[in-house]
């Protein structure tokens, strides 16, 4: 295999834009990328070893994403026993963040990892299998992806880039944001200048306010410096990471923009179709596998980080007024169908999406809605 | 490898006690079974085919369950390109449902398929890894076995037996049970014969009731004859299928004693260890991903159960009200206390499922019930 020199990897984290930012760059080149490096997917005769690229849309060993990016390498060279073993590159060592999704459709990378709604310049409809505000828990999510269909659809949006989709992790809910200012109705969102990518900043202008879209890194300092009002990140976990509770008061929930985002592999069609059979199962297991571990991974440390931001730093939580909630939630549904009116492919996901939901969101009205409205005023 | 005759196989589902019943029966022989069959585990040396056998507590292709089991030997079956095939049998075909347990840890089989709360009687500790009354939820317990020092304290339980113990599968929340008549005070329990084993069972008993405990596939007749008053069974997908809707008129939910319960692997150690280390990789990483496989599939059936239990059946869905779910929780607290004082173990285990529960609880808590709050009142 080639070997190739890592480049920008500290900068990796500043154009990452985790989850949602700066999603549809145009391919900014770096050295060793975007020069139409065509290396093909090798075949995989059995007894061959293969060493396939693994890009990601994260800064290597990112918590939680970065993290779950290498245990999926693991899994896939461990039970393949060495025969498909699997090299794990961050966002800007072998391509730019994004510029993944590219680089393994064109065969530069065999597989990568990221966050579908990053794709959503290329194929709109790519935003329903992370999520959509309002949408599903990452339980719910996972039940449409595997059992209602998604899956199916999902693999359809992605055909046309030569490219196989899995779900591999999720971030489960995110958090609504940090303020400097309480949010007691609609009106405290007009004109406030907010780092909140993708449909949720679609949203928030509809509401009135600014959404802006701001790398990760350069968030703290823009929210202190008041270039930005407001911001949202990931969750407890990752926010307690870069310190946004110095720069903000309040932190809001629940985050009605991302309930469960749904980050996923994509797997280079043809360097798939060229694996063993026994090989092909290693990698779709492998994915499934570490779908769960990443999702228990992110309740587990993002409890974990909620108490310490309140223990140690003192964090102020807060709750979107109802009338808030329903407002936003009003604005997403018109936007949902703009999206589905635009474009055919949308339209069907949406349809399935939208039935999916109200079969299982009555399941779990009246199964986890209500044990943990229980629980909660125990 | 010895063939052996299937019997009683169709007498599986009345032995099946699903969820929590008749956990712990002393043997009951079979002809194949309870006669001490010592077969040792094979050594597995590379390049060996080997032949597990799998033994369940389910019937075989019980809805589910029984499927679950199948797709977990599906996946190391495929992973391992035949070179580890599992073959799975139902509860009664080579041992009854509740020997599984010994059967493993003897060697008569390699694998096991079932829930740890049927080991109470061995391994009363083994009940927090299911999940107890007023626990976790599926994720919140997926968090705590993977990332919360869950699965570390499961190993030292199961160690004595010579069993490996893996999270495979998850029902999600179950329901509160069928009642013939509306539950509209903590009095209307009282004297009330309903199916419901386990320490659901102790805690109704605690509240005046009479708990009973009475194998799946009879739960119908009892119900409609009045054997029993009341029953709980597993969820909607679960529950259609056994036609209950047609034995009761009210359908409760929460299903305040199995939030979401996990089920489970368990693999003879010796047999584990002597598999190449690949294979290892191959069993471990196919329980994770069957288990998130098996946790979806409940999700999406009991979504769309639910959906045709109240359209198709008029299934009446009620609620517990407040003040008896919060009665019912400070006995459990009672239960889990004196659990924990009767057993080393269990207090151990007791401690870390309670200090986790404390930190993803606070997550869930402004996340999850957030937003499912907010989209119920939509």
């Amino acid at each position: 295999m080639k070997r190739r020199k890592f480049v920008h990897q500290a900068a990796g984290i500043t154009s990452l834009g985790l989850l949602g930012g700066g999603l549809l760059s145009a391919c900014q080149p770096a050295p060793e990328a975007c020069n139409g490096d065509q290396e093909t997917a090798r075949t995989g005769n059995a007894g061959e070893t293969l060493e396939w690229k693994m890009v990601t849309t994260w800064p290597r060993d990112f918590p939680g994403l970065g993290t779950g990016a290498n245990t999926l390498a693991d899994y896939i060279t461990r039970l393949s026993n060495g025969r498909l073993t699997v090299k794990v590159f961050g966002g800007n060592e072998l391509v730019p963040p994004f510029e993944a999704f590219d680089a393994v459709s064109r065969g530069t990378a065999e597989i990568g990892h990221g966050a579908p709604y990053y794709w959503k310049g290329k194929a709109p409809a790519a935003q329903f299998f992370a999520g959509v505000p309002f949408g599903l828990t990452a339980q719910e999510q996972n039940a449409w992806l595997y059992y209602g269909g998604g899956i199916a659809l999902w693999r359809e949006v992605y055909a046309p880039f030569n490219l196989i989709p899995y779900p591999v992790g999720n971030s489960t809910g995110q958090m609504g944001g940090w303020f400097n200012k309480e949010i007691n109705s609609i009106e405290d969102l007009k004109g406030l200048k907010m780092r909140i990518p993708g449909l949720g900043g679609e949203v928030l202008k509809r509401a009135g306010g600014t959404p802006q879209n701001i790398p990760g890194a350069e968030l703290f300092t823009a929210l202190q410096t008041g270039t930005i009002d407001a911001t949202e990140w990931v969750g407890p976990y990752n926010d307690l990471a870069f310190g946004l509770f110095r720069a903000a008061e309040y932190y809001y929930s629940p985050g009605w923009h991302e309930l469960g985002t749904t980050l996923e592999a994509f797997v280079n069609k043809t360097a798939f179709d060229a694996l063993p059979v026994d090989l092909q199962a290693v990698v779709e297991v492998a994915c499934q596998a570490a779908n769960m571990d990443m999702t228990a991974e992110f309740m587990a440390r993002n409890g974990d980080a909620l108490i310490r931001l309140q223990q140690e730093h003192g964090v102020k939580l807060r709750t979107f007024p109802d009338d808030v909630l329903a407002h936003l939630r009003q604005i997403t549904a018109e936007v949902l169908r703009e999206l589905a009116e635009a474009d055919p492919m949308s339209a069907r996901v949406y349809e399935s999406f939208s039935a999916f939901s109200q079969q299982v969101g009555a399941w779990s009205d009246i199964s986890e809605r209500l044990f943990l409205t229980e629980r909660s005023a125990s």
